[in-house]
């Protein structure tokens, strides 16, 4: 995976290999993990207060030399807290995902901040692009968790995507293995993000059930849930079955929110509650196979990567 | 796209590209058109009695002296009949799909018949193996038309196809142009099989009316409907707004077997009416920006295709 491109320069990195910014399971350690390795780590700002980010960040500083980023969701109330946060430490590179960047992209520009914001559709890479952004993820629809509502896969707005802007775009959804970022690549990413599989590493903080429950998981382990507010895509867990089962019966969107109630991504990621717990992951869960260090993980994705001949 | 594999040597084509089987838009002019450029044409039977399959064949034969076949969906009653008029007629290519295969492999088998049965998971991947099929097309969820219910979309679906069997696989679900066939290449398929982007042609029999509108869809243009009686992807005509809103309010099976009636696929896909019509077509539609000939298409594959560097 020798690979020099708009994404490794933008970053500073080896590879154009990104860790997804991932609530629960990707803290500083994750993400210095993956900066060491040479790919760029985030720390997942989803679940953090803004001073729990704050020593997060200071971990990761001291774990690494190296860049990593911070993923800030949008729809986050304090998410503008969660932003000045970030920049007060001096972190340089943000993945803005679940909103419009358009709000907070002066603030994060003139603070020298990269800035890449999560698209699930054309028209949204396009916006971001416009307000400024210096590069794109183009999340398909098998991504764990939030998903758009179009439920456009990877390999199919990838391309569209790269077609209707000019910034790098980086392919995010779906994506465990070295076959896969060598067709994301075909399709015209300059990057990968990958999640779930990095959310089944040691250096996770997920819990063991959760980590253990991926790498059983077979291809069609997953579901979508939550369509009248905002897909979810999760493992067919207890929690999850149930809320289909509603679903089915056509409860309406407030039966819904009370079904979700709050903190379902703790009770299920950090606790492993598969009874009430919702256990966010992507589609990509069949193909992972066993929990591993994030160091072995990238030698099992160059080492996949590099046998690809097209 | 001087490619010498499993899936060019198993059907005899200069090309690994097959034009998926589609009801109402691919008799034998399209099938004939694709097999004349070096690609493996079928014959869509889903649309047609045994005796206008027969018709179909023999214009077939007098227009190509090139491999071609025929696809039947085995949840048809008359999926016998219709294999038996094709192997009246001499095919020795036929893909099956939207059933068991295991009913008719000894048929197709014994009078020499090439079949290739499609999955839409890895488990009926294996079943289409062990009961003795020579290929399989894994579907992803992109797919128009009927689609399974556990949604695994192309990335993920083929790899782990392709893990699990030791039959040549062929990606389909979503491929439109040259990047993503050789993205499909990557996760390890030996072929391709492109729907809409063949329905979109000249040669299709399909009406105006709904090449235009694969012409000038977007990257949204298409949505999942009748989850409960059996996934069908179409493009968001005025009739599938209608049963997603119905579906939303939580409709019962037997009110959306109502809402379908019949003959939905022809009022839509060969008349072209947009208001009673389902338009069947795949996540690719967006990918498509013109209705172009067979040779075209090919020209644009091919191109395309020869540039990807990874």
């Amino acid at each position: 995976m020798n690979i020099k491109n708009s994404v490794t320069e933008l970053f500073k990195i080896k590879y154009p290999v990104i860790q997804g910014g991932m609530v629960w399971a990707s803290g500083w350690r994750l993400a210095s993990a993956v900066s060491n390795c040479g790919g760029l780590g985030l720390i997942g700002a989803g679940s953090m207060k803004p001073e729990l980010l704050r020593e997060h960040i200071k971990k990761c500083k001291a774990a690494t030399a190296l860049p990593f980023g911070v993923n800030i969701p949008l729809m986050r109330g304090d998410a503008e807290d969660l932003i000045k946060t970030t920049i007060d430490e001096g972190v340089k590179i943000v993945f803005t995902s679940a909103g419009s960047p358009a709000k907070f992209i002066e603030l994060l520009k003139k603070n020298g901040v990269i800035s890449t914001h999560v698209a699930a559709t054309v028209k949204h890479g396009i916006k971001a692009e416009n307000v400024g952004c210096d590069a794109i993820v183009g999340e398909g629809v098998e991504a764990g968790g939030h998903n758009g509502a179009d439920e456009i896969t990877t390999l199919c707005l990838i391309p569209q995507l790269v077609d209707a802007v000019k910034i790098p775009v980086i392919a995010a959804g779906g994506i465990a293995d070295g076959r896969q970022i060598a067709a994301a690549f075909c399709l015209g990413a300059k990057g990968v993000q990958i999640g779930t599989r990095f959310a089944a590493t040691v250096e996770s903080s997920a819990s063991d059930v959760y980590k253990e429950r991926i790498a059983v998981a077979k291809d069609d382990a997953t579901t979508l849930a939550f369509k009248k507010i905002g897909l979810v895509r999760m493992l067919k867990t207890e929690f999850a079955l149930r809320v289909l089962s509603a679903e089915n019966e056509g409860v309406s969107s407030e039966q819904l929110k009370e079904i979700l109630g709050s903190k379902r991504e703790m009770q299920g990621i950090f606790n492993g509650d598969e009874k009430e717990g919702a256990f966010e992951a992507g589609q990509s869960s069949g193909l992972v196979k066993s929990v591993l260090t994030v160091k072995e993980v990238f030698e099992e994705l160059i080492t996949c990567y590099d046998k690809i001949k097209i």
